[in-house]
């Protein structure tokens, strides 16, 4: 329930379009759910602006169909990460309207239309093998109601491709930059934007990539002004801040 | 044999109701006993209060079950932790009363009645996904003799869950924190209590969580008091220490 | 040089109010000067909304003296971070208007003036130990044109305090949480917003604190969504952030 | 102000022996005490059992005297932590009651008599070199109002001396064990109690001791159960989770 | 070739019981013999007192069956350490003397006496899941001519284990300990002896033990003297040294 | 395309041997050619003086397929490094020409006759399970037009072996070095030779050879001058580099 | 001694130019000459190409002086890296000609003339803070006999400035690139010329630069091909592998 | 008191040469002496074959005077590690017989006679940086006993060197090797002698040398086989270790 919701069913009440009693059962776990192994946050779009998102990892698959279960239950779109083929099915058996992005490992179920943003994320990737950090990171921005352009392979090794698609990225209202390997690629748009950047490292490469880490230090360091980072392969956690920017 | 066992025992020769062979076959390899592969430590439960706990992993299913077997003419309860399901079901085979916890990968076989404590534990995880480390944990307390109260999925991310049960973590005696990620409950707990809080970092998460390093970062550096620390995914180790404060 | 300067330029050439001799002597090193030991990017204001910042460390007093000459020609604010007090007195010799903020170890110049945003960047800060970060901070965002609520000293070993300033920090367009030891704070405060954050891990602590890294990898790993993070100690660098947020 | 103290507050009020005024006066800063760039945790005893301590690393040394300064006011006992000579100086110039351990790096000031327990905590270390943190360790003990008994230099190296004051070990009510180098003390003495034992690695050692991470690590990984482990060099720490067992 | 048989050989062809062509023949690919993918060190027994020992780990295994195939007609004993299953079955086949020990992974070929020493080396284990580094030390030792005297799981958590067999420790010429987890054993154990000891640690743990990195931490930092330290896991080497000292 | 090509293109349009309808398709996606999911860099052969090479890891064998199909109608060399065997069978489909190199896991395709150099790399290994990365550098070093000379086996606990082949390796215009475990290889060549040697640390090794990182930092600590490195199992580079230097 | 040098003296002792006395003086400590403390590797420049260079870190400047007082009589060329300013001023007592390069903590002595490359080696940093290894390296390979073009402050945040030098970066015959901070320039110049690339890492940063690391992490992870990488802060050794392949 | 000076005194009492009085004052303190700061542990020597040895650092200098003070009485030799000059001032003060090795910071007293072993130590070195590690292990070695040899410089960047002196380092009883930087020499000496070797890394280096850490990971990972290592810098561990080995 977002602010929105929450104020037309107090105005309904106040005008007595509303019974005490309804409005209570709209209301029942209103703070948060108690499954037994999770208690579901339902506050959380009234603090956050969005419904509590599902990891899936570590969980489950019959703790992720129960969660989910109960969310059907409060309208809200859905998002669950981290999802392997087999959590889809099980949720695609009580929810046949469930998208599976297999790439991106994503689960997404669009229960309530969400107005588009004007303005849109740019989302750049260094390579080919970042594709799955890029799906994840499309996926979410795009149920959070961002439109989203996608450039991929871009990386410095060929840096004209990156210069061909320049004004696509000048053009976003935030940027987020997808690489491993050494992750060159956030400073070298940094250095070349007026606008937040959200720099993801992946765990593509080997050797001293060390899953990632590389990369990661590498957007830390960044000598390019305006660059925040976020987790190795955390396509979800730069689509999450990236709509919140695009937002404001 | 525990220090009321021996002195039983010795009041029993003492008054002559027990013979000196008798007693001599009640205290063969009273100081531990050789299987080759392993020496197990009777004289344990009278050091330390607890006999031998057995560590499942890196030992072969037959290894763990001549341990067992073993320890079952001891008359002892028996814990074998970071037991998978072949070798539940071999210990099964020999000791029908072995219960399983397949979450915690834990084996307990209850021989003696244990006296509860008045007290309880009070064991609080973060997510769904620390599920695991809280079994273990639980299963540990209560065959040490302790009553637990459980609180799971009250995560920083949604801090009023956490504020809804502050009641029953403030009631207990000892409290068990469960966390993976970035760990941070186990300072925001500490913040809000005066007893003993020792924390348990798991291994949930991914990228930088470096396998629960995080975690257990975070909880060693707290800015809150009164907080110590165990391994990752330390469970057993967690909930063995509380128990020891919680029969204080 | 911004676009609203280049763009008059070149009108004033277009309506002959501007020689052409007077116009290139304006444009001179339009794309960078070079010191020798420097090259300064005159361009960058144009490409990255802010003129070119100078980083002291490594580099000796005499070139960071060099450098602000040059750049007080071309009559832009300047911002030098990581400045000594030898530095500073260095500066100021050339320049009596060179502001310094000793806690922060920043010089500033205003050489225009900068309108400032409606909007502001709340800075939250753990402990009393972090407020040279939170200055470093506060003075970048403030000479780049933001109005800054500054809130101090709310980390969560003592919670209410934070739940007290919540109205402030939650009124914000952007929120930079500063924070060393464990970092939770970041997560709590990611879970009680709706905003973009920005957080900046200090090399407050000792022992496993390792200089701010454990603070850095609790915040990559927040299971609080819409969290970024910058590299240890840089207040600038999430101010620069900041600031482009909050310029939207 | 602890709970004893505000129940009778609140009696005197009941009973019409304070006048509402002097109780609002009494209760002023009742939450916590804003002095710019610090909020000073008034309300900590409440929910802690003991005041705010001071953590002086990273704090100017005239922060920490108007801290203090405030502090003294409320009547409670001072513990400020890592204060070096200089701190410590100026302290004595407002308040000559202030004591200084020197090896320890503690400031004590005592305003109100504490009820010593019945109960001891057993500090051992394994060699001389670890004094400062048995120190820290003492100091905080004894102002939280504990016994201490201090068992020094008792290293594995030599361990017949260890085994010389094992009884004074074993009759503590819970255990602090101080060691660096490799940390082995630890484990060796949790295997030969049934108390709780909280262990404090220190910076003790050369090379791969990596400035206390070794001890650090052996103790988290211990044989023994029921050993948690604080941060390195953390005597304060240990103390504090050690007092609040030894007064359960 | 050892010393002995060089000279021997070098005798007979002086003393002319052997011809200069049979002597060549024998002495063929004497410094080393090129199979294309590896050089077998035919002259290691000369320079080093034994043969070259064949590690497995990365080479096919038609690569060990042919560096055996012509080791075999050297007439040396053979040692291939780290070998699975398959491996040891396609040696079998060619040589269906070969010995595997199925939990030290290694297998041994002996084609001709070696004369055993007087002293033994002691092999020490902390727990019975390090039992698989102490039979590839066992192997190696055994192979290389010592008496070795085996003593597991007497690990510190119970250390009266330890103390039962400390004459057979201090009976041996040189002495082994091999442990996972904490390592604390060395320690311990070389404040107990006057003889050399070299530590093996093992991967035996888990979460912080790091595979065996705490282990090795905690030996390079014991506060005993006389410890020196090989490889995680490296029963092999640890053999190899102390079978060097034994032969002193 | 590379520049002689180019010029050669431009000369017969220039003499009208060339329509400019012709040139056109020829130059066709001159730059770079998006195939949605990749960008294939045309330009860099004149860039570089090599085509793309396709790093096949985290890539789908679909994708891979793609990328190879497009090259082929550019009649260049093709290289594609890190292929398992699926995706070679499925390059093998389209392209019988493919030839895999099992060990290096690398697809070559010639498309264009090569002129070799005159002088060339010699391969050092030190051990034989290091073959894989000198596999992958030879078949790097061959597409790119190099003789090669291979010596393999000749790490330093035998170096005898390895002065047998001193000039073999003296004699080469550049040595690249592949050694694991410590690596210390690099060093004794680098003491020896007056010729760039390009070292490359492989994963050989097990404990603390840390995949690889102990060899990697031998390598770039070298007391030998005239050393430089690339990553981990890097075969591919340091046959790039290398072959940048031979035909100098 | 060089290669020359020895061929023309045994000319000489050939065609009785010089009596075998004068000869042997002449080739007194021809292999080494040792000095007690130190071992002179006179043989050096025979194999290497280059006498041996002095490491000054860690040396006693007593000991610096001696070894160039031996050097001296030598009439070599002498360069010593890592010298402070105490080091330079007692080896100008005994060597007036002794050059220092102050910035770049390098001593200089010529003895005998170089003949000068004609091709160049090009020396590119990142930003001014790295110009202390800039010049070790300039300083390095100018002794060496080679011509030098340097290219300071061209970092990616400005990435015109690298542009605005790309022609006199593409005509070296080798480049060397100086970064630190994220270490991308290596990347980016990679992908842009088609000569051998050494990355020399600098410790310039802060926090998670780790003193270097972090760049030479970068440039390890290159997604450009044909960079070879040299230690941290190594401007003596990127110049010395130079200068072998300039003198190709 | 060793074994020999307990029997003998033993012989006397039981021969009535000395009064049961005069005995029991020899044996005061036999145990260890409680200095309150520090337990003097006086079996030592009967358990490891020397008495305790005093590690200075972390020390006050007033408690190494007082130990060596109480030691002085015992009548043995007195060894003090990682002594600075200041400490040697002190003690000089209260023995004069005291001897100071500056390089090696060592402090020795000789109170009696030590028996020379007619077998020698090679303590083999690097470079000429590594002195101080090369000269701890001396004076240890010599007080522990034993005839040394020392050759330093000899690392393998003039590998001829070492080879030079390869007789003396083959005909030692045990061979300790010195070296920093990648600590290669300890493979290649050990691939050549049939000797137990002890490797000792030292902190010589920069950048990833890390302070010694590589040189112990090359060591650790030596592809030759007889070798054991200790922790950085500790040449006096390594004598110690290499003593026992020597004394057999």
């Amino acid at each position: 329930m977002n602010k929105e919701e929450l104020k037309s069913l107090l105005q309904q009440v106040q005008q007595n379009n509303m019974s005490i009693d309804n409005a209570l059962k709209e209301l029942e776990d209103f703070s948060y759910k108690d499954l037994g192994f999770a208690k579901i946050d339902n506050e959380r779009e009234l603090r956050n602006g969005y419904p509590e998102v599902i990891y899936c990892a570590g969980k489950t698959v019959e703790q992720v169909v129960k969660i989910i279960e109960f969310m059907l239950t409060k309208k809200n779109n859905i998002l669950a990460t981290r999802a392997d083929k087999d959590t889809y099915e099980a949720v695609y058996k009580i929810c046949p309207e469930a998208v599976y992005n297999e790439l991106g490992r994503i689960i997404t179920i669009r229960q309530k239309e969400t107005k588009l943003t004007d303005n849109y994320i740019a989302i750049v990737s260094a390579g080919t093998s970042d594709l799955p950090v890029v799906e994840e990171a499309t996926a979410t921005a795009e149920i959070l109601g961002n439109k989203v352009e996608k450039i991929v392979d871009v990386g410095v090794a060929g840096i004209h491709r990156l210069f061909d698609k320049l004004d696509i990225i000048r053009g976003a209202k935030v940027v987020i930059v997808v690489a491993g390997m050494e992750g060159a690629l956030a400073s070298v748009i940094g250095g070349l934007i007026d606008k937040p950047l959200i720099a993801v490292p992946t765990s593509v490469g080997y050797g001293t990539s060390f899953g990632g880490l590389t990369a990661l230090l590498t957007m830390l360091n960044s000598c390019a002004s305006g660059i925040s980072v976020v987790n190795i392969d955390n396509g979800f956690g730069a689509a999450y801040s990236a709509s919140m920017i695009n937002h404001l």
